[in-house]
């Protein structure tokens, strides 16, 4: 007899607080009010959501999110500028399957979200991390980089990158650097695939406009989601583009044979938005991610040695960069027997980098775990400087 | 302003009964059973229900769907076999995405599904239709060309076939076929994908083994589908392989990333076959489509010149050779003049084939109007036929 299969992704571990997982917080997924919305989508629309779908997802939801984008960021999309997705990633395998070829090189940005990584690798491209600094990707740098590559012979389709409130870093790209980085793409022919997943979980002031809010003409596309916002179960994000992307998108073979990627989904998404329940559910998470946060940011700061300890102005990770001597290898042993863990920051890096940050992502657990969690972590770091 | 975009895939068009549609009978879509399964599965499972799943898909799923081959196919397949997809056409586009590469030939059924060899060329391989006849593919001449490409230098890693109540053919390959194809697959070192869509839905004796099930040490890959047995908008199949393929599955970069490919959904699905409506309402279906392709085959048998129309044994579609001198491009002129429509048979074939043929797809309507439909197509066919 096979052991039962498990129903989540998440794994419990025995005695150890895990800050490695970029999951939700389970009071902030919504059961009674998906419930609703399903039932809601099914008696208005009748066997109409549970049929084949319009292939670039469902009226109701295209315009929802087009008028969406436009409270959200800089501009609004049309329609036709709009391709609902079974989530972010998602999104990026459909538009690298359009871009890229088997040898082409693909730019990320350093660091950038790991399984972004992965997911390119799954198409065979060369994936080069793009020059940066403190303040992120750097916009002249990525040109030339780009520039070089294709005087030597390469195609280079795509730069990916997460530029606000980004994973792993918690940071924003500046104004200046937007513009530049445009710009730039513009001028070397590469298309900029900006993954947004969390511009709407901003703790402080307001998220700075999109890449692609800037460029209408159409060399940055642009990936949202809702995992964050309502649930990752769900399977839903969408994809902003030039419309010609977004007819290649409906021409993918299985996407037209499935009628869209996720319709009687996307319907229930509709039906939750057109409830008001969408931006009441939102504004309560940025609250209780904010607690979460502080949590864990306080108690760090409060039980480890002095050092700087970031406080991101919106998503789900700390990017802590760690004390003289200390790499994220040697600290997550020791941190492991104080009972926290966390990912090692060169999990996000294509090639080197990172050995001296690590990732703690604040989504997943009660203020006082956080609390507990920043305690450990904190005595870990004087136990391996030595400090106490 | 943009004009509302639609919901649904199908669009009417007026005047004329359109036999293209492969798509489900909107009687055939519970909407209240999906909307209860939902509320059960929220409430069971609470936010495990929406969260991040387990990549292979949440276990009360897997394991529903492991003894449910069991009792539909020959053998059962552990968990460990069996991976939840968005849908049957996400289930090739996933296998194909690991088995293939560029440049690499892959060979088809001829006739087989369109929509199959279109998600196929995404993949930038050659598709080749393999040598068949009235009974379905031709194991030794499969082998054959597969033999004969290898010697030339090429990769042959993939065969695609609809063996069971098949589309467009509605025809089910002879046992003695079955087992010559996979013992020749083995030989050639060729995967075979077994698109197993339409099993369930027979109207007369058993559906055979599948060849998944002839094969327990692994060639055959088994693609299934709950898009005709409950509801295509939700997205869900799966796919049954050896445990090896199905792990490969699980490390795609976007299906790691999305926690599963549609984790919300699948534990709804898991609440539906644990009411035991699932049973219930597909021993419905079949008696339903059952009745809608005798009044379609009837009314074309009453109205038709003397022709033979074949009456297919289970699936959605009649595949109808024409009479000499006929083909179906020149038919289809006559025919939506008289109101009514149908896939070309072209369209199934890589290259040359099925010009003298017509897929009619009997899913859609209601009987009155699929006795209408043949009706009007019985004329067309006088008409062309100079018969009245």
């Amino acid at each position: 007899v096979e052991p039962a299969a498990p129903i989540t992704q998440y794994r419990e571990r025995a005695g150890i607080i895990d800050l490695s997982w970029g999951h939700p917080h389970p009071d902030a997924l919504d059961t009674r009010a998906w419930a609703g919305a399903t039932a809601d989508a099914l008696v208005r629309h009748g066997w109409e959501a549970l049929t084949y779908g319009y292939t670039a997802g469902p009226g109701p939801l295209l315009e929802w999110l087009g008028a969406h984008v436009g409270r959200t960021d800089a501009r609004a999309a049309t329609t036709s500028e709009t391709f609902v997705t079974a989530g972010a990633s998602h999104a990026l395998e459909l538009v690298t399957t359009l871009l890229t070829r088997p040898g082409d090189m693909v730019v990320v940005d350093s660091p950038t979200y790991h399984l972004a990584i992965r997911t390119l690798a799954g198409h065979e491209v060369e994936i080069v991390g793009a020059p940066s600094d403190e303040e992120g990707i750097d916009p002249d740098g990525t040109a030339g980089l780009i520039e070089a590559a294709r005087r030597a012979g390469r195609r280079v389709p795509l730069l990916y990158l997460v530029p606000t409130y980004g994973n792993p870093t918690g940071r924003s790209l500046p104004s200046r650097r937007r513009a530049a980085l445009v710009e730039a793409a513009r001028r070397v022919g590469t298309r900029i695939v900006e993954d947004d997943t969390y511009r709407e979980l901003g703790y402080g002031g307001e998220a700075p406009p999109s890449l692609w809010s800037l460029a209408p003409d159409g060399p940055v596309i642009r990936i949202g989601s809702l995992s964050k916002t309502v649930a990752p179960g769900v399977r839903l994000g969408w994809v902003n583009a030039a419309p010609e992307l977004i007819r290649e998108l409906t021409g993918i073979g299985y996407v037209e044979s499935g009628g869209g990627v996720n319709h009687t989904a996307a319907l229930t998404m509709a039906a939750f938005a057109r409830s008001g329940g969408y931006d009441v559910h939102v504004a309560g998470l940025r609250r209780r991610y904010a607690r979460q946060r502080d949590a864990l940011v306080d108690a760090l700061r409060t039980a480890a040695p002095p050092m700087p300890v970031p406080s991101p102005d919106g998503g789900w990770f700390v990017w802590l960069p760690l004390p003289d001597g200390v790499t994220a290898r040697s600290l997550r042993t020791v941190a492991e027997k104080h009972g926290v863990s966390f990912v090692e920051g060169s999990v996000f890096f294509v090639r080197r980098g990172g050995e001296r940050h690590v990732r703690l992502s604040f989504s997943l657990f009660d203020e006082d775990v956080l609390t507990e969690a920043g305690t450990r972590l904190g005595r870990a770091l004087h136990r391996v400087t030595g400090t106490r």
